[in-house]
């Protein structure tokens, strides 16, 4: 790569497909289903390009370049484009909004048929599992037999390795980044805390509060727990050390007067401007259900992904998803005798690495995604 | 040690002494201050064989032995008592409620004496140091000229060492267990989502909160955030690993039925029949505000503690007060030219280890302040 990577420089349509019905792995079915998506980059002739990305909770089916109908950049804009890690001018780039999500995709906020009124609590329990299925019918939608690859980081990896496990027919390979087989019970305190919290504000209303003001206290305060355990203590010394802000006008002495209390109070009361709490709700949930062995060893139930190529991808800060989990999916893999590879990359971020640490994971996403075109199509290089 | 450290068998009074007026470091004064203390052992005739334990955020006075009053064993009882680290056959042990805390000290639910109303956010600011001058009256009252040690874990140990440095010839040791020099951001963090869920709560009523019901909701997610952050992964995965409790009547599917978050909640809901919100804030507020070394570098600021021995433990899987944060105190110490001893000791308890890894602080401690005591009684030995 001699040239800068260019820009995704038309503006990016998010649109949308209905599933008449999906029925979850609880047995409930949710019809209709809307996905929201975005796609990138051409599909080619065999289909054999495409590449679905999984986004994180609290991401979207924005993924890259810029938005037509909001103008904003995509979440992993710096990894998706011409000549990036998953580089448009090769591959077919599909990102959709999860189930269970609220940006595009059915929620607990759409209407549900039976009443009309949006679902609230009334929206079944979704699982990583039941987001694939949704996924599956997009992919299907596109024509796409096989995908290239499936990756995502965080809630995005889970998603990912469950493809490889129940489709493993479908796709070539996985890259998984910054994401576990399961949660501990430490990541599922937390998210408890986050939805204690939310279902602790007045406005919650058991989930009824769409005509009303929203839990956006609660939510705001789940956000801040998030996001001190997506940092790393390195990187909120680095940012905020013991600063202290221009004491507000208010004065009041117990006030949030470090530089670390005003961000993170500053990014939970912007994140309820975009997210849904019901959402955040079902979401953890799901999170807090997956557990990619179940009732099996994690290599037996990696046995069906044999013939996948996987890739796993830690830092050593991120505390939230630490590296020990990776290298136990990683040593499942290799007893289950698939072809892995590994990397724990060296970085301050914490769990947010996988959205900054660009460089690196472009080098090894890039070199990953090489190796396994090269192998669908072994001869492809000698013809060009 | 050959027989088994026998128990404190007569009942414990919590006392209480009265300062008339207590000037903070913010240049307010609080009059009158009440100090709830208690005693175990006996004041030798030189009155050289005190040791003060300070306690952390949640704790009291009360700790060791059975409260007269509610038949509880104090939180420390392992640790002090005939034959046990602070041995009560040798020692002169005091412990008090911190000023700003609820448990028989002046703090936020206390009278004030301008309105005869509770204090609330009326309360001064208060600081560690402030925290260390009410006890030194305490010290006073005894007519204690030097303590043979000041000791404490967390909240407590920032005590500790505030005394070393704010009064060093006061102290002959210092004992700081799990604890730091100065919060960090992440620390911070924490205690400001803490804060911000009680301030959050309906019932705060910007905490005016004593004639009606109390911001308990928030005050129980601040104490559950607390928790996990006290708890290492290892041991939440040891206690409840994925393990389901069987689901409440009510069936919320959203609910809490992993074990740990059941767990969490009984923490956090009994957590508020012994604590004031009020007092939450003003406590969590002086840690963050505390900073051991000030405008001073780490080894400048301890330069005046030269001729007290100190001895720092910190435990490997504690990560709300992480071992690095210790060794930047012994390297402080050293390079103050501070005769320190430093362990590290191994468990998987997280930061709730200086509770709980009883045998080998009881090693380190007794062995500690043997040492101690025997340079300040040289001849002892030999008399004996």
């Amino acid at each position: 790569m001699n040239e800068q990577p260019s820009k995704i420089t038309e503006l990016v349509k998010t649109q949308y497909i209905t599933i008449d019905r999906l029925t979850l792995e609880s047995g409930e079915v949710i019809a209709p289903v809307i996905l929201a998506y975005e796609t990138y980059g051409q599909l080619n002739a065999d289909r054999s390009n495409a590449v679905l990305i999984c986004h994180a909770l609290t991401g979207d089916a924005h993924v890259a370049g810029l938005n037509a109908a909001t103008g904003k950049p995509g979440w992993w804009d710096t990894m998706v484009g011409p000549g990036k890690a998953f580089n448009t001018d090769e591959h077919f780039i599909i990102c959709s909004n999860v189930i269970g999500g609220c940006q595009g995709s059915t929620g607990p906020a759409s209407p549900n048929p039976a009443t009309g009124e949006p679902y609230g609590l009334d929206f079944p329990l979704i699982t990583i599992g039941d987001m694939v299925e949704a996924q599956l019918e997009l992919v299907k939608h596109f024509g796409i037999d096989k995908l290239l690859a499936v990756a995502g980081g965080s809630m995005g990896g889970m998603q990912a390795l469950v493809w490889a496990v129940n489709h493993p027919e479908r796709l070539n390979s996985v890259i998984a980044i910054a994401t576990t087989t399961h949660h501990s019970p430490q990541q599922i305190a937390f998210n408890e805390v986050g939805r204690q919290s939310i279902m602790a504000d007045p406005h919650f209303n058991n989930g009824r509060y769409y005509d009303g003001k929203a839990p956006e206290r609660g939510l705001a305060m789940a956000r801040m727990v998030g996001h001190i355990t997506y940092m790393s203590d390195a990187s909120m010394a680095d940012k905020f050390g013991r600063r202290f802000r221009e004491r507000r006008e208010d004065g009041a002495k117990l006030g949030t007067d470090f530089e670390v209390a005003g961000y993170l109070q500053y990014k939970g009361d912007s994140f309820v401007k975009r997210f849904d709490a019901n959402s955040y709700l079902y979401l953890t949930r799901a999170i807090d259900l997956y557990d990619l062995a179940g009732q099996k060893s994690l290599p037996d139930s990696l046995a069906v992904a044999r013939n996948i190529h996987f890739m796993v991808l830690a830092f050593k800060s991120d505390w939230l998803y630490p590296a020990h989990q990776s290298r136990e999916l990683v040593r499942g893999c290799k007893l289950a005798g698939i072809d892995v590879t590994y990397c724990e990359i060296n970085s301050t971020y914490g769990h947010d690495a996988f959205l900054l640490e660009v460089d690196e994971e472009t080098h090894l996403i890039s070199h990953f995604l090489r190796k396994v075109s090269r192998e669908l199509h072994p001869t492809e290089g000698l013809l060009s």
